[in-house]
């Protein structure tokens, strides 16, 4: 596609420049509403529809991934005025580069007959990319308007789950025969108008449609035409299968710096590839989730979503910190009596509990990143354990002097500061113990240890370095 | 480098058999040193030999990125026993690959002469990645070594900062001139032995050396043999410079689906390319560190790494919390009268403060990826502000509404629920201001707002909340 549009990195002021012209529509829009005259009416109709065909101009010169952008960046409103100024042909590319939340918006402003029209055009695994967010009647006519070959494709997509391999295939390949020559393959090349997008490599497959080998683009040109396509394709590569996990593709990706990858079926089957940017795309949406998830958001939010949308987008993560904040509340209500005859464990308490919180997130960020990474062995879990504790116990002993210190220094009691490097010590190794162990555990039982991981560990370190603090003021102060 | 090697997804299995071969060695070496008769050493010395040969066999098949792997996943002491055993030719690309702080701990075992040799393999602007590790006299070492051409190319490769184009940049691209034919650019590429990894297009440049227009390789393939190049390339195309920002690169590779992309100075003269491997690297390594950021570590850390190391990584982050625990302690510290008259706001003080903080967080989560994603103009920020605030204050009467109930059914006191209904509500506005302003006054003074970002939030919402709730409670409750 990208060659067909005028592409410049200058999206960011093309961004401005709609908006100017939406502002300028708006005003007109505005006069129109005051000045009933006919005469004026006619002027100002004219100016008003000069701006739109301005404005749909320049969406025509855009790439569709800058138009979603465009689209992404605009209030509700205004982005349904440019929506209704894209191309019907260009509006199923556009859903697919736009974000979820935002092509629920323009979904919801389009009709049956819209939404089939701008679908039809797109490949099959695009077609199965925007499946979910489509009316069931809408697949079923696209369907039907598909050939057989195209409808077996379709069933497939479908059938991976997000986050597989087979999510992320599409089936825009080039395979030849194993039994031809470099000039054959040419020639059948040379008959194509174009080659799909990402083709750095040819399939080579045997009778059976057997995946035997792959013959890289480049290899094909710097071989003289004569050679068997056997002798020249690369025998040993990676291969991907449909119900492997998407994570799995794109370190594969990352680590031998593919464009392309076959994917095959237990048989050893070609049934289609995987491209760099489906890749890419998938590296981008996760990473972007994983941050939204560590923000305490439970889905990508649009970011002009109403004030409904929003509260209950964000609920769920409020109402976990709500628990965890009413049982440290009543671990504290344990020690009231403590309290009231020493009040300053009131104003010291917070900062045993903030600081063992935060040590713990260091240690639960590195765990699971390894985890991630798949470096944790029984082996080294143990030496991890021992230098969690380690740090912890070092970090205690420094952190906890200076909270020691600060507390003699404010309230001239040396026996509370005593307390205070004493809580500081205990917490922070509870909270090393429980940011190596609570992912550890999260993954033996089969979760993700990314998610909720860090939730835990600070609502352990909170309960937990008010029990401490309070339990050992209550032992020794009071 | 890719085809040398076997590839197989199964780099965890080759990680659990280093792992159990290291095991062997390390109770050869144990028996070794307890049984000291010759005829034993000689041949448990063998046996050891034997392990240590098969565990290299197996290095010598993994990819470059997968030995990088694996030492990346050993303790220090395992990784150099391997490190020892990975061939001399291979080290340089292995550098490349490996974690900073782990690449670290393998330099600092290499003598400057197997620096110097590890390094001289590598092409120009592989040499400038390693280069910020390097002591200077291997850097000396290997620029003596190089082409004049070379020499220039490492010179200008070094001197882009981190974070820029250039510094994504290599030199390993095709230019053909525009006054030629399809059929002459096809002889020429035959002559090559091989072309560069990701060459999915030539770069077409005029006299000057000015890039006049891209020609991609699938392009070739398809086209007669006597068109010209200058009818057939492709005159419209992304062009990156040298010293824009790394980020810019990487949306327009995400955007476009690009596998390469060229690089021009002010001249419009080719001065290299960015390949979309580089590209995905830049963004692994960007997301690592901005997660890395937000679980409070200062930089890539060494799984393995000591413990004294692990505290200086981890103390910058602490001591900020620290200070902001300090100011919070001290709000709740002018309020000790009133605790010490009713000790339950010692106890639902941390309610506020920490629902206040997560609600904070929420809306900083959505500022500073709109702000990445440039999608914030003056006029949407309004809207935004007026969202944020409307969201808030409607959490603030659900979840006031909660936690009053709550107050009341422990303390069966209505005027304390109603204060602390009355305190969330304020707070999570607090918090919603805070969270808007927060990054786009940093965004206004040029700093990044997704760094401490977070941390001011919860600094200002902990106190803000202390703050609030005390002192309503001291205006109606005592």
């Amino acid at each position: 596609m990208a060659e067909r549009d005028e592409i410049r990195p200058g999206v960011q002021d093309s961004l401005r420049r709609v908006t100017e012209l939406l502002h300028k529509h708006e005003l007109v829009e505005g006069l129109v509403h005051r000045q009933q005259g006919p005469r004026q009416e006619l002027v100002e109709s004219l100016v008003h529809k000069l701006h739109l065909v301005e404005l749909q101009k320049l969406l025509d010169r855009q790439h569709p991934a800058d138009v979603a952008y465009i689209l992404e960046s605009l209030p509700l409103e205004q982005r349904l005025i440019v929506w209704e100024l894209v191309r019907a042909e260009r509006e199923g590319e556009i859903l697919l580069e736009v974000s979820d939340a935002v092509r629920e918006s323009l979904i919801a402003h389009m009709d049956e007959q819209e939404l089939v029209a701008a679908t039809e055009r797109l490949d099959t695994d695009e077609i199965a990319d925007l499946a979910p967010d489509l009316p069931s009647e809408v697949i079923q006519d696209v369907f039907k308007s598909l050939s057989p070959e195209e409808r077996e494709q379709l069933r497939a997509a479908l059938s991976y789950p997000e986050g597989t391999v087979g999510a992320l295939m599409d089936f825009d390949m080039i395979s030849i025969r194993d039994d031809v020559t470099v000039e054959v393959v040419l020639r059948y090349l040379r008959r194509l108008e174009e080659m799909p997008d990402h083709t750095d490599q040819l399939f080579v497959v045997g009778h059976a449609g057997e995946l035997k080998g792959l013959l890289p683009v480049n290899r094909l040109l710097v071989t003289s035409p004569e050679t068997a396509v056997a002798t020249v394709m690369q025998p040993e590569f990676v291969k991907l299968h449909p119900h492997e996990k998407a994570q799995d593709a794109a370190s594969a990706f990352e680590r031998y710096d593919l464009v392309s990858a076959a994917v095959v079926d237990g048989g050893g089957k070609l049934v289609g590839r995987v491209t760099v940017n489906a890749v890419m795309d998938y590296i981008r949406e996760e990473t972007d989730s994983d941050m939204l998830t560590a923000g305490g958001l439970t889905e990508d939010e649009d970011l002009f979503a109403s004030v409904w949308r929003s509260v209950r987008n964000r609920w769920a993560w409020l109402a976990v910190n709500l628990v965890t904040a009413f049982i440290a509340s009543r671990v504290i209500g344990l020690f009231e009596e403590s309290i009231a005859k020493l009040v300053a464990l009131a104003a010291l308490m917070p900062i045993v509990a903030g600081i063992s919180g935060n040590s713990g997130n260091q240690t639960i960020t590195m765990i699971v990143r390894a985890l991630a990474l798949g470096q944790i062995t029984g082996d080294s879990a143990r030496k991890l354990f021992a230098k969690e504790i380690g740090v912890s116990a070092l970090n205690g002993l420094i952190w906890g002097g200076v909270v020691g210190l600060f507390a003699f220094l404010i309230y001239h009691n040396w026996q509370l500061g005593a307390v205070m490097t004493g809580a500081m010590v205990l917490s922070l190794m509870l909270a090393a113990v429980m940011g190596v162990t609570v992912p550890l555990a999260m993954q033996k039982l089969g979760r993700d240890p990314a998610l909720g991981s860090s939730v835990l560990i600070t609502a352990i370190t909170d309960s937990g370095g008010f029990f401490i603090f309070l339990g050992l003021a209550t032992v020794f102060l009071v």
